[in-house]
């Protein structure tokens, strides 16, 4: 599968704080996505930005969830993340200034995937990371 | 801007011929777009298969749509090309066995990118590739 990884590993590092109930390590947190702990402190910096969690300094420092996970639905975290990550992208290239397809096109995208992007922030909002994380035994 | 540029594309190649009304071959639509015809070529498969457009091979060759641009909503053209691509992805690695929350995160996710994905398609159905080629002056 290609695509966008990173808002999944955003997920599972917030299901993670919110089973935990305590401070975890990026070196946890890693262990448990079974990725590499340079991936997990990025999103975390994203995730402390959006203040989502609250991060320590330090060898006893941690992450931790910023509020109830009953407060925090799964489109904060999509919002934390999405900034660096559409899901649709418009190809950078300049437009065919003697098309007029081309000329428009950049204008129309823009709004029609701004709308697809509204209709899954809508979607993602319905659930909470409680919802998650009450299905962890 | 990162991400996925082929459903832009998929987009502007149909957008191209709804408003040539006649055939385009892959290097017209290049040019339109200002890509490699290649990349075009490989979309405009993926377009057929779906049965969107009609492509004819050979020197006097090129695609039509296969039917008006008022029955084809830009669903019709996410759903030919997001087989390939979708907007969110789960990583491939195997999840981590003394881990609950690793154990469980798969089948989470699945389900909250379906419905997610499902959002996205209701609402590009609400948008006819006409309503995209009638903004085309």
């Amino acid at each position: 599968m290609s695509g966008n990884t990173r808002i999944a590993v955003a997920i599972h590092i917030m299901t993670s704080l919110a089973c935990a109930g305590e401070s975890m390590t990026s070196a946890e947190l890693a262990k448990s996505i079974n990725t590499n702990a340079v991936v997990v402190r990025r999103l975390l910096c994203l995730l402390a930005k959006a203040g989502l969690i609250e991060c320590t300094a330090g060898k006893s420092g941690g992450s931790v969830l910023s509020r109830k996970a009953e407060n925090i639905s799964l489109a904060d975290i999509y919002n934390a993340i999405a900034p660096e990550e559409s899901l649709f992208a418009i190809p950078e290239k300049s437009a065919n200034r003697s098309c007029a397809v081309s000329c428009k096109m950049k204008g129309l995208l823009t709004k029609v995937f701004g709308q697809a992007e509204d209709a899954v922030r809508n979607q993602l909002e319905n659930v909470r990371l409680s919802d998650l994380a009450k299905n962890i035994s």
